[in-house]
């Protein structure tokens, strides 16, 4: 029953569970990842069941949020992805993916909050999907 | 003083009183039907004090919520619509109205807060109605 | 080879020569209905065919061209429409289809033209459809 | 019969004509005004005739194409407003209008024909006003 | 430390509580002033340090809200600027900046809270300032 | 004098042509490269002279389409960024750079003249990059 779930991705324990918290709290499910290779790997496992992904730049020496971006877009060419980010922010131009958001650091996390029901409210807006 | 309030239709007691409530604790006044006809009533009866529609699609053997939609857009040209549903989201691209947002099911309730916010927040960027 | 034609539906001869010399000039490829059942029968044959919709209001005796825009988001959930009207344009906000574009007589034919490359310029940026 | 016009303010004689002749031949129907003074002379003796206004900013001693643009949207809320600009560009985001159109000089004329074209589709799509 | 502030205008005392204490539940830090005068020297002291600008329109004898948000723009051009007012809301037209949002009284608080998260959320969308 | 030019990328040399035509008649500059390399070397020669990318996906044997958009939006994080395509246009949600329009073939030349014009006319909208 993970179905429906934003995966968050974030090297930083602390501010993971600040994350965590504030996403359940407003009632959303959420798996947590701690690094790239993490994520990738639950993303895989069930592309369908993700609803959101929500994810830090940097994390620690795999590969970078900007991949795991790229890599949830081409199996679910609409999933909604936020970026939270402090020094990576003006990357976002180039290895963003369209329609994503950018969150800088520091953030107040009613910012996610409002971004991820943004984007998933405009979700319905676009044709039914072949593979979701 | 039952101006300004937000029409929300649902046949689904249990989620109507979800709806309501979390409507309510985020500060909106909230007025209920459980069925097309009784919404429309309401609408009628003075349709400038409604400020936003809220509405399932399926309600029971009465008209849906495509046509409550329309109803209220007929009178009140730039009344924010946000329409709920499980099933019948796929039509939204052909029975929905201009501007209106769509929220499937499963949702959380924090994604009809901010659809309804956004929608209020563009209203003064439309010029004023001669009839509102 | 009719594929990828845009469909233009007007009553009024001359309106319909000029909107479709101006298409055809602009390098687009032109299907004319000058009522809603020619349009319908040509879209039905076809809908993959059908790049984009636009058309006139009112139509003579038979269905208007708020119906004909349902009837092809029905079939193409995410299909261009514009419409191009005079006095029906404040209907809009009730009967037009989500994400349309409205045209109001008198205009300049390079709004008809602006909008529809517009409209099929954000196509892409939906994921891919199962029926297209 | 001088309804429905483009009120072109510019005080350049050269760079008038041009874009005079761009924007009749797209089509468009335009009154031409050197300087702040006659452009609202103009726009006063029948704001509803006017279409949309594509100012210049700096316009000789009088007043600027900011003032103009406030002007003319004190007496009618959504008319489409253009800026074309050298060296003003960098302040449209403390001086213009909501939801006006900021062209940078050196500028290709079809950026105009777009921009006009694009912000009268929209025109519709607002309600219905009590003094249009 | 008061860096990322958001400077909150509003001259009457109890609805400036009122915001102050949503917004900071929201997480959001806030520094008041109740006119223009005072809001504009905070402002000035540290233009980099204020994050983003809701302002009532009238405020007393000095200068209006329109006034501020111009000021604070000419120094941060991409500076979120939230208008909240009661009668002057029809003049946003013509007087507030691009970009802006204006909130119409009476509003819920929950509106200016998903303004804010919205527009900080674009902001790093646009480039970066400094190594340009 | 080659300031302000249009950079376009396609490896088929017809459709190059009818491109660079289409674009110069429209009255843009416009310089070509037939490849990812060519068009690299271009860029990073004076990548402020260069006013747009409009690129092909697939390049031959270098280097694609997706890369020389990162590459551009890395050293310029506003410049507008066309994508043409057939086959690569599901590619987009993962592989396109944020605000990027991604037109499918086949196309109107009209759409590529109508995507250029909108994303310049919305450059301005961008704060000033130097003085900030």
């Amino acid at each position: 029953m993970n179905q429906n779930v934003v995966l968050l991705v974030e090297d930083e324990a602390l501010i993971l569970l600040d994350l965590q918290t504030s996403l359940e709290e407003a009632g959303f499910a959420v798996v947590c990842a701690k690094n790239a290779e993490d994520a990738i790997t639950h993303f895989d496992r069930d592309p369908t069941g993700v609803k959101a992904l929500v994810t830090d730049i940097r994390l620690g020496s795999g590969a970078s949020g900007w991949e795991i971006g790229r890599h949830a877009r081409q199996a679910m060419p609409s999933i909604p992805v936020i970026y939270v980010s402090g020094d990576s922010a003006s990357d976002w131009h180039a290895q963003g993916v369209p329609g994503s958001v950018m969150i800088q650091k520091p953030f107040v996390l009613v910012q996610i909050i409002t971004a991820l029901s943004t984007l998933l409210n405009e979700q319905p807006a676009l044709p039914p999907l072949d593979n979701a």
